[in-house]
């Protein structure tokens, strides 16, 4: 880890320029590239100084010795293949919500071992270059899934980039990442969506509702104001789980249903008294 | 306004407690008198200072000009009629989460006058006086419900003495009143509950579940800490608006649900573009 990297960054939204702040800070960086389709974006990302140039894919990978890649789950099932295609010793990461997808998606190709496949656990309800945040992933947890298929020296420059930029390395496969970030991710962002449609539709009637909102109401909706872009193809990548995770959760709901149109006190108490171990997990 | 009145608050918690802050710090009470059941509590709001002594029931609205009502919701129904019966021309004001039940409790009282009926939108998933915060309801919503059924001099120190705290007063019906937070403040309650429980079941069989939660996921189940004592009698007293509500978030669950599981990409899409216009009243 003595020597700076350069260092390509596809797709500098959120993820990918809060991680070039992180390479930055941290003195990983020798040189941070941006490649960005959305032109506003490509500007944005030169102004708020999050990468030293903006250049097209291939120059890019050619220039790079490590590609970070941080676009939406879907383009990263196309992008990563092509990618691969044209490294020769770079070292190739994704940060995506899903795993199982993208690495089948590559699988077999002859340099799956340059590729290292990461989730690193944080994100806000915003996007774009603009969203980035300074000292994002710090604390946090990184997931890194099918280690063993990939080179020792791309997944030991992994491991000590994220571990100097202060988060957590989890190991687990992508099967069970993917089940796991189903039940302590996706579904929270499912919830919240369908919580604002709920009252969204309400206001249609009682214009004033949103007048007498408070913090709790805003906790549980603030998910709601992620981007479409990001999230349909997680859900549609992660069907399974999220299915599972869904009916399960509608379950709950139903049972909060019954026991309130019965009257039933004491297991809504019990409900609500199992709920409240959730103080163990998050205090 | 100009005179600091002797108030009691029956109920030192989270609630009843950071109201005593605010009603120090901002010069409205001469003393401070709690009327507190549980011994444990009494003695944490004394040695907190929140109140300048505890008193039984009984003394406390003899010695009152003002009596503040933070108890359970269903401890309120069955107090606040006992509570008239005792005053002469004290003023008395609730801060339950529920209007209708406890109005219609005293609807009839021939001290009717004496009592306001309020709600300030405010709290947080903890209880009892150590939970009290300063500065809490300032910049809030205060909805003040049947107005016309109290005495002018009563609303108008209710009304001073939340304005004095800086909270926005709202005025609504009960009926209103009920609907409104059944949408902006119960469901938000369920939700997490719910949440929390389907999260905790599957850590049975998936015991690392939890390392990698975010704070996506902390946001959406934070509620999930609340009381049960709290939230029972709420959501049974509000019975039939949370009924409605929680019925039309399955309803909007369920379309996420059959929407990913035929991978409809566009309908998907348009659920979550019109869950973003939440972005309109949360910043």
């Amino acid at each position: 880890m003595n020597k700076r990297k350069k260092i390509a960054i596809i797709g500098v939204g959120l993820i990918g320029g809060s991680m070039a702040l992180q390479l930055h800070e941290k003195k990983l960086s020798s040189k941070l590239i941006g490649v960005e389709n959305n032109p506003q974006h490509a500007e944005e990302a030169l102004e708020a100084e999050l990468v030293d140039e903006i250049l097209p894919l291939d120059e890019a990978i050619k220039e790079a010795e490590v590609i970070f890649l941080a676009v939406p789950v879907n383009v990263q099932v196309d992008l990563l293949p092509r990618i691969l295609d044209k490294v020769t010793d770079q070292i190739v990461l994704d940060m995506g919500s899903t795993k199982a997808d993208i690495i089948a998606a590559v699988q077999k190709h002859p340099k799956r071992g340059r590729y290292v496949a990461t989730h690193p656990m944080w994100g806000t309800e915003y996007s774009g270059p603009k969203a980035a945040v300074r000292g994002a992933f710090e604390g946090k947890a990184v997931i890194l899934c099918n280690k063993k298929d990939s080179d020792p020296d791309a997944v030991e420059w992994v491991e000590k980039m994220y571990t100097k930029i202060g988060m957590k390395l989890v190991e687990m496969d992508a099967r069970a990442h993917d089940l796991h970030v189903a039940y302590v991710s996706h579904i929270s962002h499912i919830t919240s969506f369908a919580l604002a449609n709920t009252v969204l539709e309400k206001e249609k009637v009682e214009s004033a509702i949103f007048q007498i909102a408070s913090a709790g109401f805003e906790s549980t909706v603030r998910l709601a104001k992620s981007s479409p872009a990001m999230w349909v193809p997680i859900f549609l990548q992660n069907k399974d789980n999220i299915l599972d995770v869904l009916t399960e959760h509608i379950d709950q709901l139903v049972k909060f249903k019954n026991y309130i149109a019965n009257s039933d006190q004491e297991n809504l108490r019990s409900l609500i008294v199992e709920a409240n171990k959730i103080r163990r997990i998050i205090k």
